[in-house]
């Protein structure tokens, strides 16, 4: 894919006389979701929360919003607990010297600059941890197995994700110096997936990190000999206490400023190895495209708004600020967070009074290829708390997630994954969706 | 094809009821190639030309050798001027702060410490950089594109590869302070492919290394928005004389041993960013089990020869040793360097007399899906130097590199990445082409 992505001819280029990849430079132009992918991604980089990095994300967000003709166009600030990455290294020690590819996870506890040495103890499972008698780990560095399985839907995070998730604090619990993990992905590649770690009141934090798929296949092949498996780890970012943030709003106002909005959620911020495009710039740039493709042949009845929120990737900590701040109604929330895999299914959560508006977009939507699912629909992760809050109808277009946990939270996200045909199949179906929502005169109602 | 490394049970999983993965771990068991590959990719790790590692995995091979039966196993040390790594950061400083996925070259020039930094100047081609005048590239990083095409037989990494060895010296010849280029590699991931540079007698080396594929996108893209880019690169390793190396020799004895020895060649050494699973454990593992596979049934005619050569990676030292200090007579010469893609062609380098021989060799192979090419058979770098001073007959195994580029010298390069089946079929492919030419009485000669 990443020929898609080759250079134009330059001005360097005039010196030479064959340009073999000059007419590969596939790009779609003027493609208002393709530009806010490639910006966000070219022209920002990384977006980690709290960062200067996040607020030039934040400053892009703006100008480019009101650029498309959004009103109201608005950052609000927020403060929060964050991570700010420090070096990351690990090396085997014994039985061989061996560089690892690890990256510590959000929140992780911090090494001294030059690390920390201690016995590998291998745990095939997050189970097998829990386990492990009270103590006994005092002074060892855990590692933990798992078997994450790839799935179209993303099920296998919930369970798996655990390990990233609660592992380190259990590690933490048992007297465990330090804990890595098994990447929570699907890939076999040396790049490690990052994410975040909590660390409940009373545990001390250690450091916690991730090594790669292909790292961890020769821990447990060691862990298999029987050779005693010394780990040298040093991870020297910081957890910390009031970063700035902020969320990003924009609005297409509707014919009745009298109706509640329709709210599409999506996050700017992103992890820091990569560059953020399938998650979640590409989210972004479906919402928005979407928008505007609503408007643009009649202005609808309802306001659509935009929430492109901070923070999320250490928590989910924009979604809770605006649901904090924006106590007025909404009609309806849906959010885009799952990468740039086509829209394959289309669940509900709304009142069986809104079963013919339902029916509607499922019907709208059977061209593109997409089922409707019999599970609720849930939202994502940054329109969660205003959903929860306030008892929001929700729609959720899910995306074909079969290869999302191969680039989540690695460096491998970057802008050469997206493939612009099925980016394009999703502002499809969030335009035919929100065509119909937005011009809903009836009240739409949560499922009781 | 991780899941085939998983963790089977053990101590620690007593205390866990469920081991789901524990019926995953596929390793053929009892398999001497896949015992080879495993070893020196786990046991020994990275092995890198001139360092402990690469003597470390010396000491292995003689007494895996030795414990599989060989003969006359020996190592035959030698010393060469080789580059030994040091710390590689590169980040773009303008027009975003961006941490780039980056290697060194083999003898690339040394930065200080904290590195140095630049305006970058963007070349599409290499042409397009030799087409540049003399002096106009002063005190300026040069970055190299080019447009490296996926293909089964290889062919790109001639032309693509000239890019890696030549472009940092052009560039230095024209006054630059360093070369950056795009990786020589097929993938899309963040891991870059290293390899070896040169600098002619009288060009002063200059720092020179390759990024990742996905950065490399970046770096065009930037280039084409026409926006001012600056780089700092961190480059602190050293090409440095007299490193010891050397070759592992050892031998199964023919029936006769006035009739000169088939001679087979791989080798022992890797680059040091992956553990050389398919560059070249995978080699090594293949000659060994199929020279051991000729002698289970019954002891052949000719004597067959082992080398498992020292220093290839970093420009074929240990086969240039080899021809120097071995000049009684060989029969043939084969290699096996090209990864663990299945045999898909034989191609012969041989005297019309021997055609007959031929024929029973592409005869024995058609079973296996091998066609018989039309080209003349070169060998691999640690056979040429035999083959070009003794003008020996050569035989040509083929491998399906389709894939090989996604993964030569990147961190990638990990165990994992071979799959069983294609590991055998090659092992089959060198048996039957083994048995009949251990076999042969008469003269084998090479095309005059």
């Amino acid at each position: 894919m990443r020929n898609q992505f080759r250079a134009l001819a330059l001005a360097a280029a005039a010196m030479t006389t064959a340009i073999p990849f000059a007419a590969r430079a596939q790009e779609p132009q003027g493609d208002v979701a393709w530009d806010i992918l490639a910006g966000l991604t070219s022209e920002v980089g990384p977006r980690m929360p709290g960062t200067e990095a996040e607020a030039r994300a934040r400053v892009w967000a703006e100008a480019r919003l009101k650029a498309l003709g959004f009103s109201n166009v608005v950052a609000e600030p927020f403060t929060f607990r964050g991570y700010l990455r420090g070096r990351d290294e690990a090396s085997l020690v014994a039985p061989i010297p061996l560089r690892l590819a690890i990256t510590a996870l959000g929140y992780s506890g911090t090494t001294p600059d030059k690390g920390i040495e201690g016995e590998v103890v291998y745990f095939p499972t997050l189970d097998a941890l829990r386990a492990a008698p009270a103590g006994s780990l005092t002074g060892k560095i855990v590692f933990i197995d798992h078997a994450m399985k790839r799935t179209q839907d993303g099920s296998g995070y919930g369970p798996y994700g655990a390990v990233r998730r609660q592992g380190p604090a259990i590690a933490a619990g048992k007297g465990a110096m330090a804990a890595v993990i098994r990447s929570i992905g699907t890939d076999s590649h040396r790049n490690p997936h990052t994410g975040s770690t909590s660390f409940p009141e009373g545990v001390k934090p250690i450091p916690a990190g991730a090594v790669s798929n292909p790292d961890a296949d020769l821990i447990a092949r060691i862990a298999r000999s029987g050779k005693p498996m010394r780990l040298n780890l040093v991870m020297t970012g910081r957890t910390t206490d009031n970063l700035p943030s902020g969320n990003v709003l924009a609005e297409l106002p509707g014919r009745d400023p009298s109706l509640p909005p329709i709210l599409l959620g999506c996050h700017l911020d992103s992890w820091d190895l990569g560059t953020g495009a399938i998650d979640d710039a590409a989210g972004c740039a479906i919402i928005t495209a979407a928008a505007l493709n609503v408007h643009k042949t009649q202005q609808p009845l309802r306001t659509i708004r935009l929430l492109w929120a901070g923070a999320e990737e250490l928590g989910g900590w924009g979604g809770r600020a605006y649901a904090q701040r924006h106590t007025e109604p909404h009609a309806l929330a849906m959010e885009s967070d799952f990468g740039a895999g086509r829209v394959w299914r289309v669940s509900f959560a709304m009142a069986d009074m809104n079963k013919p508006l339902a029916d509607r977009i499922a019907a709208a939507l059977a061209p593109l290829g997409i089922v409707r699912g019999e599970g609720k629909a849930t939202g994502g992760t940054d329109v969660r708390p205003v959903i929860e809050r306030q008892k929001l109808a929700v729609v959720d277009l899910d995306q074909d997630g079969t290869h999302y946990f191969d680039l989540h939270h690695t460096p491998d996200d970057t802008l050469d994954k997206v493939d612009a045909a099925d980016l394009a199949q999703n502002v499809a179906a969030w335009t035919q969706t929100l065509s119909i929502l937005a011009n809903e005169a009836g009240t739409i109602s949560a499922t009781p």
